[in-house]
């Protein structure tokens, strides 16, 4: 057993749909216990220190500690290419994103990348992602093995492409051998440790009628496992799968059609959504990864967040970097740009809006809160410490925090805490994460920053 | 004298209208000869070596060196409130911006913001800026007074606003002590070292027709000045334009009757143009200030950049952090914003493009090129020394960059830096500022970097 001290901040209920006030946890001065991997006890210092004084304990002084970031759409493949020049989606693939995954067969290379990215999310707060792999298997096994050894929450899934046309014949897979080397996949790595395997077709346009049925085939002979995959992200792209799949009422139906849409089911992106579809997906409890930094980057338009998260319609929505078309490993980037995506909507997200959605609205959509998302008993001790103020920007700008450090109420800490973390939202990057745990373990620490 | 050594970028001509390539001037191995303030001489080490074999030199391996970045848009005295949360533009104002800077009565805080705020601008990179104050005249004092002493290239001037209801009463002031104190500050201050004075009615629906006709009246006398304003940023702000000034045609047509749109006068923003307003700007040669960073963060919309670079009404544009509603400091993060912006609307803009608008678009657009924003000798040694992978992203990203150091051909090299150079664009922020000079003098330097 040991224990941490300090600010803490997590969510009890969804602040889209409550009070925000009443939607957050936060603890000035909290005490958080892991017994192996897992959250043993949380609450106050005052009420806990007693029982808990002959355990070991880290002190983080001036810092926020919130459950781990959950990236709910991430492709490991592209970490050496974020930022590629240019093109929207279906040259950025051609040109870009296949060369790149061809390298993904040689399994070695293949593991070295996933041990950098793992790094690299470790190093921006991130502890749990669903992640696109290629059409290699190695490629597959490789995440997972640098998965396991980190017993880190990770869902991925090998990545079908079997469309003529769509991809250079070296990179496609067919029906067939994508449905025989998924079942193996499945059986080898899905609820073995911390590991889930998402069935993934890469998106309609990539798959035949014939594969996307192999998913859904997939799918009924493993219910337990999660379906992953892109959806209306671009007009052209949508264009072309309505030409694709005459028979589709619309680009959801395709997915509807092949039996993988409910609840595990994320479709990426989904910006260009009718009032219907947005209704289906609410009905069918499926879940939405928002991209604004990706969908930013390649111009393929603005995602109706409120239609998402209204009363009438709501959909689970988790935050995706979608690295490497989004130009980031950071949540805290994605925030500024989904922020950003909100104020041309007139809408406004605010930072408890914003870190639901990196922490528990993350872990919903995946349906994982049983296991992360909050700072529950019971749950991971998954968990990101942050500093509110690493840069000379965001420490001028906590300087002139309007809530000054002369009062102590509760109300007031929370307000000023509030400012602070805004502040970070908007502003911050891995420079605010001076360290992650995953399973109770220590797997990143800020250089130069020692843990007390 | 003294003499920089390493791989030097900047811009002979505007890539908007010329080929990329004719428009760079790049050279991987140059020298820069620094006389007193000013360049005295520049290009290939090669061939100058010799010539200057005996003065004292700086090698900057592995480093890109540019002109300081110009940023035509921003307001020191938000320093302490960037990043706000949740309004657009005129509701931010009142509840943010003037409680804010009602503090700049005061000229002994004024000054330690400006202080401050210049030392962020060299941080990142920013060499000349043209930077909003406050009604008050000791703020203006006290930005010019910091910057004197760092002999930096600033244009600045006392921002006016006397509309009632627009700003509190403590706030305002009148079309004549505008009037008064602006034409005390020009004589003070305009030209007097590398200060430069910008008449600045802070935006059209602040001030009074009489405040406007002061401001003309004040270029009519000070026609070397500036003039430097907000236009057409917000609708809401538009429409209530349109309200108080029934005569004008437009929100440019404000301004055009005041008499002072003409060279040397900068519009903010300028999202919300017609086709009308786009030919009267390129026919009266005045700059607009594109701020992408805040046109995003105050959902104000997305400047369109391709009809302001068109060949048929090319109108001169520079960037703008806007910072506080901007939510950098970063040129390299309005950038970043930039290319956003401009994905959303299906263009593209390169690496070199947006170089050119943070360099010498940007000195172009305040009639500045004389002075900065290339190498040339006898402009002021106004430097950036950039780290193209100052972090691990940018290193990875780098050492997969698809031009391998294994080819040594200029060609080669030119696209091996133009890929990282995109990288640092995209994901840069102040990490990738190793120096920064101004007038040959070395101002800042990244902590723990030694210069060599």
């Amino acid at each position: 057993m040991k224990a941490i001290r300090g600010a803490f901040l997590d969510f009890l209920h969804d602040p889209f749909y409550r009070d925000e006030q009443d939607a957050i946890r936060y603890l000035p001065d909290g005490l958080l216990v892991i017994d192996g991997d897992k959250i043993a006890d949380f609450g106050r210092y005052d009420q806990l220190a007693d029982k808990y004084a002959d355990i070991a304990m880290d002190h983080y002084a001036n810092r926020l500690i919130m459950p781990g970031f959950v990236d709910t759409h991430v492709h490991y493949p592209q970490t050496e290419m974020i930022a590629a020049y240019g093109e929207q989606l279906l040259e950025w693939l051609e040109k870009y994103t296949f060369p790149t995954e061809l390298k993904f067969q040689d399994k070695t290379y293949a593991r070295s990348v996933a041990d950098r990215f793992l790094n690299m999310l470790l190093m921006n707060g991130t502890t749990t992602a669903q992640v696109f792999t290629t059409t290699f298997p190695q490629s597959v096994d490789a995440f997972f093995e640098a998965c396991s050894e980190r017993n880190i929450c990770m869902i991925a899934g090998l990545t079908g492409i079997d469309r003529e046309g769509l991809a250079p014949a070296e990179y496609r897979d067919t029906a067939d051998s994508f449905y025989t080397n998924s079942k193996d996949l499945i059986e080898r790595w899905h609820m073995k440790g911390r590991n889930k395997y998402a069935i993934t077709p890469r998106f309609a346009l990539g798959s035949t009628r014939e594969q996307l049925d192999r998913c859904g085939q997939l799918k009924g002979e493993y219910p337990t496992a999660w379906v992953n995959t892109h959806m209306s992200e671009n007009h052209k792209e949508i264009a072309q799968v309505a030409e694709a799949f005459p028979e589709a009422s619309d680009y959801l139906n395709v997915y509807e059609r092949a039996g993988i849409v409910g609840p595990k089911f994320t479709a990426g992106h989904a910006i260009h959504l009718s009032d219907d579809a947005f209704q289906r997906m609410s009905a069918s409890k499926c879940s939405i990864s928002f991209c604004p930094s990706s969908n930013l980057y390649l111009g393929s338009g603005l995602f109706m967040i409120h239609k998402a998260k209204s009363l009438e319609t709501p959909v689970l929505v988790g935050l995706g970097t979608d690295m490497g078309a989004g130009d980031c490993f950071s949540i805290l980037r994605v925030l500024n740009d989904a922020y950003k995506v909100a104020a041309l909507q007139s809408q406004k997200l605010s930072v408890f809006k914003g870190l639901y959605l990196a922490t528990l609205g993350g872990a919903k959509s995946l349906m994982l809160e049983d296991e992360i998302g909050s700072l529950d008993p019971g749950k991971y001790a998954d968990l990101v410490v942050l500093d509110l103020s690493p840069t000379p920007a965001l420490a001028f700008r906590a300087q002139n925090n309007p809530f000054g450090k002369d009062q102590t109420s509760e109300e007031h800490q929370c307000a000023r805490m509030e400012h602070d973390a805004f502040g970070t939202m908007m502003l911050g990057d891995e420079r605010s994460v001076e360290a992650t745990y995953v399973s109770g373990q220590l797997l990143h620490r800020k250089t130069g920053t020692p843990v007390h």
